[in-house]
């Protein structure tokens, strides 16, 4: 395993500052162009001062002139009257090894001006915005240097401008300040209708969705056929951002998540930057997902060695919770003392139980056990009020045994995955957080799942509010002191951080598994994951909890199923990019399953990941190499459409022969009807070749590919 | 588990006792019937005294007249100037639960005359014939009577014969009295030339063919259809019968197996009854699959509950050997003080290889491993002319700790069968049985492989003589003593002593699987186990060691393979049955594989089993429901010849819907171009439901059949 960030190649190949003495000659405007030349940035101040950016892609406008400016509280907005000072050009190329990924190398290479702005009256404040061209998108921050008569900023809107050149198809979720966990919507820009699903029963534990807004990574495709995703890069102190939509202009605006009980959206003081602002541009729909723009405008690791994490698969006491067949809780006895209580016989999270799933693991190459409901607090929960103090990050249950269960997940080499659910009540887990890592350090235990249901306590705050963004942030950079990696659910959007904090392994994000066993609303449609692919997944590792077998749910939850075949399931495996990927299905549901074998050997860490094909709410098709081996895996998937898909062999090694086993649905199969009808075949092939392989209506494509011995 | 024989149903009918007081009276012929009336068993005495018999099935001929008789070393032959004293005639029908077995049930129903004779002359010596005529066949056997004047008797021959109706197709191989691993010929009776097989180069460790003989089971197919085969039943204290064939007089004769130290074939003191000589009888091939004659010619079980012993899979420290990937032996190095030899580095038989293939084992649901090469010995063997007193049966070679290994397997929930090879040297075996047996008993080890590679020691007995019969009977009872069962290799045939000796799980007894690994023939040929199903399993469970993935024997075998696709080596575990299945190609083969599902899924006892269809020496497809659950597992294979098999599934329950596994040859496998081309598929099945699928040359079918919950 990579230990940590290598440096391959880094060559910094010219810096040039232009500094403009007089005013008079002030420059008003700058270019900056992609490595390769085909994206441009136009950044300038417009007759009034008011900062301005366009972006070109092969000459033809991607976003018009946009405007850039701020709120604050406690100062006037910095909106027009600006000159640039100075101009700082960077050419970049540099390669870093992932220590974990959808590949181990990735190249940085980009062009980046820094223009420096200074107001032209009295005041003389100053920002910059710094630009960055990639080959794949682009990205910009706003800087606010130290500077004198400003110590801190409370900004009250951030108002940065992306105008669309076209009413373009959008694939969206609402601007919910408080959950991602919407299914997607595939809309014109001049369609999208947030506040409609405001007043929707969307069953979310938490949502606020206050403006006709969307959620990032927001994807779209132009008249011409152009990909470009939005989304932000390095979330750090600072409030997570929505898109307002403006139908009319076709113009979305930043709208940052606040904070009711403060009452501003982000407070800092100087010096500091925002996020990135990013835009991923690519001709193929593909593209949007082989791009590494986001990971990119991160810093670089700053935690050194994670040896104490690997990539693996997980199995856990969480399905059969939603299932119904179990539960998380022992009790509705309210009684003060746990000893006097009465256990319920479904509680889920027992010593015996756990052991049962570790011996699965253990059996079946699966790294870890989650077990959820170990923990005193849960039989408080329902309808309580106030969350606070109630949730207890150390103290199990009397029928589970946490340092029996890790001693016999050590010997039978399963490694436990800890699970703290603040029930969104971050300052009872922050009191206990540093007592709650130090026992999973003095275990050897290094992944929790962490969770956020409810509305955040204190009243007031939002789940990607900058409060909260504090919050999720501090909890990973404590967690890596104490050799922990976070897999958040409810979390704040990934933005890359991953880079600079390899410990923030995986999050939830957004409407994951669980839905299809307990939604009302007929669970997540079999285009779900071919939006999700091209959409969330651009923000980074998604915990969706694939390889559910028991299609139908069944004896569990009558009129509720998945919408998809068995091996859509199983290609989720590789479409779906996670670190720590679950086998979410109850292990009785694999007895007997020879298509669990593809779960068996699936790797979860890779050298090289390809997409060969696919259509945002369509399909895709997804080739990844294993990390250190010379093993492939190619999953595929495909909406409520049956379609053909065509794979080109050409990702192989010239002088390799490979067996491929294929899982895919079977001439029957389909989504409602037939969705366990799985087949397996074996296959030789190599590069050059080209097969044609049918996904049946919501259905799937498996492939292993291991190179004949 | 059925503990013991369940008595369900025993009536005996009636019983006639016909004595002829008058010798001028007496009765010269006797028919009993089956209790279906279909099967005639004539018996008469000619007019010369000599008593003779023929078999009919509906009114046609079977068997014509035959006659009976014996010779002796201290005795006048018994030949002819008998005469019927007495018959005495039975009917029985009873219904016995086998412990392990087929099918849970098995029905004896038979009709029975007990026929008394007597010499005319002076000498007036006796002996008795009993006739069974069961619905599926015949059964006769010579008793011996207490009698004045003769104590003992020294048989030089059995004359018991056969005489055919027709040059019938016959499966066959060489009356051979030392080993039944031959390839079946198929050639008309008049084509049948074991002394040409006696030149050839067999590559048998041991092999004597004296006459133009076969061994049973022999089956036959008439020029109407009609299938027969020809064996014995509860051979105990006597020699094993082959049957020399007469080409011009399409005549069967019993020849005995003989001792040349001894001089003789049988020697028995009175009274004594012989086995039983037995013909089953079958409209269709499958039929004498489903005969249980030959259990049914047996006396009930003499050992009582065996629960010590349950059907299981078996993985082992062998086929490896048989690839040339590790040794048996530890060294070439004579020394006379083993801790002084070196030791190779490719012996097998580790403490650490034993742990690899427990762990392999408890993960795919495996009951045991075997571990041959644990014992010293092996490193003196090879070119001894003298085996006595080499194999020592409870000293571990210094690599490998027969404790530990136990113990680990214990903790793992995994048996280990023990291994004891008497390289044919049953002297040794027999001084050091209650030793080995109790270190077996101490350690809770209650399975042993044996095995008697080489001609015997001493020399002048054969593996099928008197003398070894009472080895092989021996043992099997003192193991039973000691709560071991056993699996014997290069054994006597089975008789159907398992029905009384319940210990006797399984044995070889054939051309097995390893001959594809290193025999310079070619191996076996695809059509093999398709003639084996209707012969060699006829008399009983067969240790075969299917389950070969790595075909082609990569990379350790160039030149040889295993002759059938990789569908045809799962459907063995249904087709051929045995208690006892071994999984036998390498760990690493099976990584990765789904088709390994079946082997971790199949059933090893059954509570029924129905052949559905089949053709010796072309095909056979066998349903077998899974014992005390509702799951059937169907097996086909084909010869080289491609072929489409029906499966009509109307042997599943009214009430229920079942989701079968397919596991089939893929549309492009071939046992030599494509082997490992499989392909998986699943299907919902009912009763009434008809299914055809396409088996590969030397290719098979494998189904599991689940009801769905």
């Amino acid at each position: 395993m990579i230990k940590k960030d290598l440096l391959i190649a880094a060559i910094l190949i010219f810096t040039i500052s232009i500094s403009c003495d007089s005013p008079e000659k002030n420059q008003t405007e700058a270019i900056v162009k992609s490595p390769d030349e085909d994206v441009h940035i136009r950044f300038g101040v417009d007759d009034y001062g008011k900062p301005y950016y366009s972006v070109l892609y092969k000459d033809n406008v991607v976003i018009d002139t946009s405007f850039l400016g701020f709120e604050f509280k406690n100062h006037p907005p910095f909106d027009d009257n600006f000159k640039i000072t100075e101009i700082e050009e960077t050419a970049f190329n540099q390669s870093w090894d992932m220590i974990w990924g959808e590949q181990k190398t990735i190249n940085n290479k980009y062009r980046e001006i820094a223009v420096r702005l200074q107001e032209k009256g009295e005041s003389q404040r100053k920002f910059d915005i710094i630009f960055r061209a990639y080959d794949d998108g682009i990205g910009f921050r706003y800087h606010f240097p130290e500077q004198e008569g400003v110590d801190t900023l409370i900004i009250m809107d951030e108002i940065t401008e992306f105008n669309l050149t076209g009413d373009h198809t959008t694939w969206w979720i609402p601007g919910d300040w408080d959950s991602y966990e919407w299914l997607y919507n595939t809309t014109k820009v001049s369609g999208i209708n947030a506040l409609e699903l405001a007043k929707s029963k969307s069953g979310l534990a938490a949502s606020y969705i206050p403006e006709n807004a969307v959620n990032t990574p927001v994807t779209m495709r132009t008249d011409s056929g152009l990909h470009i995703s939005f989304h932000e890069a390095a979330l750090i102190d600072y409030a997570g951002m929505t898109l307002k939509v403006n139908k009319d202009e076709l113009k979305l605006t930043s709208e940052l998540v606040g904070s009711d009980r403060l009452g501003y959206k982000v407070l800092r003081k100087l010096p500091f930057s925002t996020p990135w602002r990013t835009i991923q541009i690519s001709e193929d729909a593909g593209g949007l997902i082989e791009s590494k723009l986001i990971l990119n405008l991160n810093e670089p690791n700053k935690i050194g060695e994670v040896s104490w994490f690997e990539p693996m698969k997980y199995v856990g006491i969480w399905w059969e919770m939603h299932l119904g067949k179990s539960k998380w809780d022992t009790t509705r006895d309210m009684s003060k003392n746990i000893k006097d209580k009465k256990f319920s016989s479904k509680h889920g999270a027992t010593t015996e139980n756990a052991k049962r799933y570790i011996d699965f693991a253990a059996k079946n190459n699966i790294g870890a056990v989650l077990i959820e409901g170990w923990n005193t607090g849960w039989e408080q929960r329902p309808g309580m009020d106030d969350r606070e103090g109630v949730f207890d990050f150390v103290t199990s249950y009397p029928d589970y045994d946490l340092k029996e269960v890790v001693k016999y997940g050590k010997e039978n080499g399963v490694e436990i995955i800890m699970h703290h659910e603040t029930s969104a009540a971050p300052r009872t887990y922050e009191q206990q957080m540093d007592t709650a890592y130090s026992l999973m350090e003095a275990l050897g235990v290094h992944v929790v799942k962490t969770g956020y249901v409810g509305p955040i306590i204190p009243k007031g705050e939002y789940h990607h509010g900058q409060w909260m963004v504090n919050h999720y942030n501090n909890a990973m950079i404590k967690a890596a002191e104490h050799e922990i990696a976070i897999n958040a659910h409810e979390p704040i959007k990934g933005t890359g951080l991953r880079r600079t904090y390899p410990n923030m392994i995986s999050r939830e994000g957004l409407r994951g598994q669980e839905f299809n066993a307990w939604a009302s609303d007929g669970g997540n449609p079999p285009e779900h994951l071919s939006i999700i692919a091209f959409t969330r997944m651009l923000s980074g590792p998604v915990d969706f909890t694939p390889g559910i077998f028991n299609i139908k749910l069944d004896p569990y939850k009558e009129g509720n199923q998945v919408n998809t075949t068995v091996a859509h399931q199983l290609a989720l495996y590789v479409v779906i990019y996670s670190p720590i990927q679950m086998v979410a299905d109850l292990p009785e549901s694999y007895e007997g399953q020879p298509a669990f074998q593809f779960i068996r050997d699936v790797a979860v860490d890779w050298d090289q990941s390809k997409v060969l094909n696919g259509e945002v709410g369509d399909y895709v098709t997804i080739a990844r190499k294993e990390k250190g081996t010379n093993n492939w895996f190619v999953g595929s998937i495909t909406d409520e459409n049956e379609r053909e898909v065509t794979i080109q062999f050409d990702f192989l090694d010239e002088d390799k022969t490979y067996e491929a086993i294929i899982y895919r649905d079977a001439d029957d199969a389909h989504w409602n009807d037939k969705p366990e009808s799985i087949s397996i075949n074996n296959m030789v092939v190599k590069i050059g070749d080209q097969k044609t392989f049918r996904l049946a209506p919501g259905g799937g494509l498996a492939l292993s590919v291991k190179p004949v011995k």
